[in-house]
């Protein structure tokens, strides 16, 4: 018996989920959406600060610092450059922070501060070669055009971040000027913006600045002080930055505490890892005590992107299942049970966990 | 010395939450929308089914049943009759959910289940008068145009609820064809719903297809398995229907798990009751050691709507509080510590609780 009333006008919406709106701070509704390329009125929206003002200044890019021929690119030049195009998902490093448990301060992230595209731009390791690195040189500093105020800091901050020189040299670490084939988006970083594949999207740099090449350890707010990982809640002892994105998975679908038929159902997710290729995940029904291989999506591996899975689930008998996903990279490492604990909550990756009624 | 950046290009937007999208089961981003009348865009959407198919026939409301003399109304005849126009708040009976403790099966709503606005309509028992009751006339049963399967059940069903003749009387409860000031949205009953102010909105039945006036019971999937209190989670007993909507409040602002510099922070909230006006709101920020009133806003005072309050909070040392609110209303009930818990997850209305970190 076929029940036909799904053709619904007009079409549905998933929109984004907003955690704050000053500064705009909204998920993507990665539960629903399926695509390979995040479309990007649903990229998420991570910011510290009010949208930067553009002005006519905020088209050329300057290096300076430990660089033999201080530079000033301008828009134009960037594009005539070779240019580099690479598929890079980008996650928060507070991704999931609202699992954590006892519950950490700070937006309250679902599994959805994670989004990705095809980046085009130059390397920056051909700015920097342009300019030439000088041998006292250690790190190269980013700064954003965004600025403002924090709680408990009495003088208004511009973004910035640094790289360490051998991350800056990949070749894959680019300058973008485009997301998906346009312009990038003003709300992610237009005109410039640093993507730094594999690392946690704090190092992307939106509305990037300036460059700046200095002989010691950068010192900001943003990597001394944020974007640390403090395992102990009262102490700074065994702290350490974040950096690249732990091995992680989420479930799709179903979603957690619903109510579906008996019968067949597709559990369908996505597992990415910074340290390499995600090589196999594993789904359990019966809360881990048994584990079953699931098919990876072979069109959607790329070195920098997620992977899409799924597996059927014969479900036979009523009741209350929890299903639960852990993936595997090409490095070995695997989905704890636990995530480690960090009194800013960053890097959440333990692993997934839905629970559903069989009815 | 003032930092001024906040001139936002493009300006933010919140967006709905969704929590399922088939069928389309969407929230209200209330903590960020402090609007008298929700616009049709940010009101909330619960649907058991998908949308469904209007037809010519959609135009015209039949009464039958116990009656003497059975109508059928067209769309244009309602529009001459003299019309009420009620500003009505809808409440989902599983606002909240999310928050009982066992978590329960079902959509997660957090707080935003819930909108309002004007509602223009005829009122019920003008239509029903035209028709004339019989002395027999027991329930009115409206069934809605919105059709489908549901777990564990093996033959669709319609969407349909009754309501006691006592309340079909009233004449705020309307036969809606217009809400603030517009035909109604499609995805909110286009072109007639019932709205029965004071209940929970499963009562307000969405594309109303025909009234039914019968002499018993009414025995619907959503009348007595659905919306209805379990407390026991193995056991039907002591099981009673969701009607009324329970004496509750909300914490806007601040958000929960949010870090706010020392100073004075303006919290903001909402309260609401089915059981009348909400009379007072108590505020504490000491986990409920201390209350302090909170001052009202008068102009937000309307019998069917949330009243919103505010207070100024002097948050002078750093550290960690939770702030609560407590709403009373004009019968007398008090919002409770803890909200009983059922098996369906309905009606919860503890104390709201938001905590936040000062540095």
């Amino acid at each position: 018996m076929k029940h036909k009333n799904e053709t619904s006008t007009p079409p549905v919406s998933p929109y984004l989920i907003t955690r704050t709106l000053m500064p705009e701070n909204q998920e993507t509704p990665l539960n629903f959406l399926l695509n390979d390329n995040t479309p990007p009125s649903y990229f998420y929206r991570r910011n510290h600060f009010p949208y930067p003002k553009l002005t006519k200044q905020s088209f050329f890019l300057p290096i300076t610092g430990e660089v033999y021929k201080p530079r000033i690119f301008s828009f134009q030049q960037l594009l005539s450059f070779p240019s580099r195009t690479v598929k890079v998902l980008l996650e928060c490093a507070g991704n999931k922070r609202q699992l954590f448990i006892p519950k950490v301060f700070g937006e309250q992230w679902g599994a959805g501060a994670m989004s990705q595209g095809d980046w085009k731009g130059v390397p920056l390791k051909d700015l920097l070669q342009y300019a030439g690195l000088k041998y006292t040189a250690k790190e190269i500093v980013f700064e954003g055009y965004d600025w403002g105020l924090m709680p408990g800091i009495s003088t208004p901050l511009y973004y910035a971040r640094s790289l360490p020189i051998e991350k800056a040299l990949h070749p894959d670490t680019i300058i973008a000027y485009e997301f998906n084939g346009k312009p990038i988006p003003f709300k992610h970083g237009y005109p410039l913006r640093l993507i730094v594949p594999q690392w946690y999207a704090m190092a992307s740099v939106k509305w990037i600045k300036r460059i700046k090449v200095i002989d010691h350890t950068f010192k900001g707010q943003f990597q001394t002080e944020d974007y640390v990982y403090y395992p102990n809640e009262d102490s700074d002892e065994g702290k350490k930055p974040v950096t690249i994105i732990h091995v992680n998975s989420m479930i799709q679908q179903p979603l957690n505490l619903s109510i579906l038929n008996q019968g067949i159902h597709k559990i369908k997710g996505m597992a990415w890892s910074g340290y390499g290729e995600i090589t196999r995940v594993d789904v359990s029904t019966d809360h881990g005590q048994s584990w079953t291989e699931a098919t990876l999506n072979a069109s959607s591996r790329s070195p920098y992107t997620w992977t899409n899975w799924t597996i059927d689930w014969q479900a036979e008998t009523k009741g209350e299942f929890t299903i639960m996903s852990r993936a595997t990279d090409s490095c070995g490492y695997v989905q704890p049970i636990a995530s480690q604990w960090n009194r800013k909550g960053y890097g959440y990756h333990a692993i997934d966990k839905v629970n559903v009624k069989i009815q």
